[in-house]
């Protein structure tokens, strides 16, 4: 059983006592409980019953129902009233959330052997504890480059082994499920996929821990029940990663939602970092950003750091130079010290 | 060859001549042309060279400059210009765009051989020309009805055969592209995987047309480069949904972004229906949204219909009646000959 | 008094039985009534009581409160349930509302004598029924041109004089009430201003009709409350103009939300008319929206006519030619009387 | 003269040689130049000249064009270009800008003078070092309260007195500006009057500094354009507040842009503080927004602090206490101190 659901049902002006009748009726083929209250100009109805009946019933497709309004969160098992301690997740050898701060750097796609080295270096020696870097490139054009597949990933983890970083890498497909699991220690969805539900389900019946990427457009709920598609077939280990949302304004690519961190910690176990690279979408963004991430309590950072920008094949717009990524974990674990949680 | 490109690369003030012959060596290595104009306060350079090579150099990530402002669209095959006459799309026996109106309709989701034959029985004789109905939802919540998979598919091809009306059903994951060919008409790309480019690469390349949702935060042009995916694979049988974008207001389950008919019609062939039910997700706002589809120029609109909303195990408040539906039809109609392009 | 209140109160998990009392001790100091309902996660408490009373005090503020939840609309006056029947307003020698439609029409600004009668002469000829042309122009840029002043205001008086149309204008300031009540037949106030309640009280109580445009971001409730603003001060006549809202989408201007047309018929009386132009931006675009406007119920709607779009003062890319307007009114009555509605 | 423009004109694919050679006649009678450069798919055509002629012919309107893209941005005097070094805005004792971190806090409305001076006090004590709180508020609803007019100037005046802090007040109304001035140290415009020029123009000659709230809606650009209205009337003593915007998500009241403190920071030579309280409408947000604020560069922030949040007649939920004010200055004074630019 998933629990009880709470909701309440208000009636329209001119729902009639048959109308009331009605519900209370359905409600106790489910066995659902009902409170009925009757004001001057509407009648609500309460219910308490099984989280899985009272949902599937299309309460507002009823007659004299003006909407129905749920009291408990639609999702479970990654709330924080299901578990009030912090998850901790392990990659690899690093661990992310409860304490843990975890700086995730690397290129945005693996472009060649050389770049990826050049890039994994700086970020190992700045101390970055998780390498990224993408194999599969999911792109608005497909006239665009789409990333070095297999390659992509046996040159990550060639990488792992030179400077003893463990990796991430996105997936597009649940068909290369198998072939990324054989190679890389965190598997992401990318914003594109939030709402994939084939490739969320897929994930949660395989070993690696999942970064799940917020949805352009998703509300914090609806990101949080995509963890939960992962999360109840079997897969703990969700981390998730606040990107930026589409709104109105364009003098950055995404409007980055540093709110949802703190509103994240209060719903849920899991841990939440941020990605200032693509939410800004330009490289003097970058640092104010992760410095505010860090300022307001997130579990990390992703940023995109790139020898020679000019190059990239993919978002090289965003991408910083290694020692502007140095300069910024400088003034992180200067951040971090003063906030009584050094790194 | 996918052609020429042409950018306007607007340099930073502060931009040194040596920054500028920076990126006129680079575009000479792509064998592109360049013209520099200088004005007062700032430097513009105008390229003109092949579509991927000058789109795939990071320009933004050059010293010294301050944005890049493609004068082309991103896609090709698609355009008004690579097309001048409209696509007309064959769907079994119906056919889309170009002058031919497409009324779809059926219910949300396969639930059962009543609820299907019902629905789909009163849409054939109310003038629907393609049935509508899905065999696999994808569902926020993962506790919520998920279809009936191939046994839905079954249902629909027996309802084919019982009324004559071809169908569509939504599909979520690669590996389902054989088994929904094998049954389907039409298959349908739903909002949330607009931009699964793995998806829609596969589709490209399977027989059946395509209709293809707009992403909940999809732009226009966005949505035009998904379409571009499918008609590149060499699947040139694509039709366009507008079904509702995600903004501040919350009295509709969506916006319906109706000027997107007239918008698409202007840069694209592709024939473009109108899905009220999904954007205003309210059954008494569907008639006058179709309506307005209508009169704005659609190619068709499909709508939910189901014999008993209160029972729809998916999407019952914004289904409507097969009596509400018959009405809706017969303004349609009075609307189509007063514009002077009769169904 | 407003009326009753009701407000459903959903408290925290963790709260404790003296923060449900605490709250019952607030309700009880101002007579409202309590229903408490105690589920196994959650407890509810259901309140009827004053509206003014009930809504002035900050219930999330309270310990213990997850959040509150109003069951009725905060506007009284504008809404259907207190006035069922369609409202119809008098605009000079024009009727608004409740089946008499109104196409509205004219240059955006007033910019010489020759434009203004150019204009009002070529839509008076098509059937419009109420001139548009503005005085007073609000401009995202001091640069740009802002208009005559008083002068335009006397151009208009003479328009009205030579070809019997009432006109209306914007109004940007409360100190040019009494100067624009001298020689308007409707004010109105424009998106930039839906929010600015000094304007709106004071337009209150003067005696000419007023058109309240909709905020680019205002929710429809929060139009609607800006209505109550003007209603509530005595002034009974107000028409709502829906031009569009600020959404993601850059290929028009705004995004024209069609919806907002039926909505705000079930939730108000007052008369919904639709501004194609200043919501598209585009001329090619004005004639489309006008029919789906019409089609989908609307009471009117206004656009820009120009003799001469490319030596316009004000947005010169969405207005229309007089040829344009009066094939597109041709449309207009034809769908008109296909829906049974004739103009 | 306001400075050159530069702008950049696209013709359609199917534009003619006449429809450039009539751009090109255009300009010349406006003292413009021109560059045309002739593609195999387009012709473009760069245009120098006076800001104001070439802003104010409507491009877009013209035969054959598809659009026109500015090289400049629109405003002058408030870019980093115009001035490079940072303003430094006088409140009163207190400095706001150029290194000068300015934490302002106080009640978000004056209720009573034991209410005020609880406030002021302990802001001041935590080391605020000037006072808000408002004597005329904006309301979404008619019925709610409407703060104490000229008795809220006079307390606000006596806890100046008391408490050595200077304040600022919100103003709606332009006939409100002489009484505001003979008592406030700065005036605020809300995020509801951001566009409402009358009242900008009229600030902009008037003695006391401005701080200019965000839109809701308003882009960046649309912003500084705001603050242009005021700075070129002759009142150079702005102040910026980003407030958040309107977006999808429900979860927080606005979404914080923290990005806009950056990206204002390279467009214009402003101080630009961060108001948390008003943006997540949610008081445990406040805290981690505002020392995100401090690590991303802003120049101060602004925070409503009440002594009893659960009385407070406007804004309740979003109240700190003065308890949590001071914890919170504590941790500033930290983040300061790390960052190297200590308050």
């Amino acid at each position: 059983m998933v629990g009880d659901e709470s909701l309440i049902i208000v009636m329209r002006a001119e729902a009639t006592s048959d109308d009331v009748a009605h519900i209370l009726d359905r409600l106790s083929e489910i066995d659902a409980e009902a409170h009925v209250s009757e004001g001057a100009q509407r009648t609500v109805i309460g219910i308490i019953g099984d989280r899985i009946r009272v949902q599937q019933l299309p309460w507002e497709a009823f007659p004299g129902v003006e909407r129905a309004v749920p009291v408990l969160k639609p999702f479970k098992f990654v709330s924080r009233e299901f578990q009030s301690e912090d998850s901790v997740v392990a990659v690899g050898t690093a661990l992310v959330g409860g304490g843990n701060f975890a700086p995730i750097a690397g290129p945005c796609a693996v472009e060649s052997r050389d770049q990826l080295f050049a890039s994994a270096e700086a970020v190992m020696k700045a101390g970055a504890t998780i390498l990224r870097g993408d194999a599969f490139k999911p792109r608005t054009s497909p006239y665009s480059f789409q990333g070095l597949g297999e390659e992509g990933l046996e040159l990550l983890a060639a990488a792992r082994e030179e400077f003893g970083l463990p990796f991430q890498v996105e997936i597009l497909d649940p068909r290369d499920i198998d072939l990324v699991v054989a190679y890389a220690d965190m598997i992401r969805v990318g914003t594109r996929n939030m709402s994939n539900y084939a490739l969320l389900s897929e994930l949660g019946k395989q070993p690696r821990p999942v970064m799940l990427k917020r949805g352009l457009t998703a509300r914090i709920e609806e990101w949080l029940n995509a963890a939960e598609y992962i999360f109840k077939e079997g897969n703990h280990n969700v981390i998730l990663c606040e990107r930026g949302i589409r709104t109105f304004e364009t003098a950055t690519r995404n409007t980055l939602d540093i709110s949802a961190v703190p509103v994240v910690k209060s719903l849920s176990h899991l841990p939440i970092i941020v990605d200032p690279s693509h939410s800004a979408g330009r490289r003097e963004l970058v640092a104010p950003l992760a410095r505010a991430a860090v300022a307001c309590g997130a579990d990390g950072f992703m940023v995109d750091v790139h020898p020679s920008p000019e190059t990239a094949l993919v978002d090289g717009p965003q991408a910083i130079l290694p020692a502007e990524y140095e300069a910024l974990m400088d003034d992180v674990r200067a951040l971090a010290d003063a906030m009584g949680t050094p790194i």
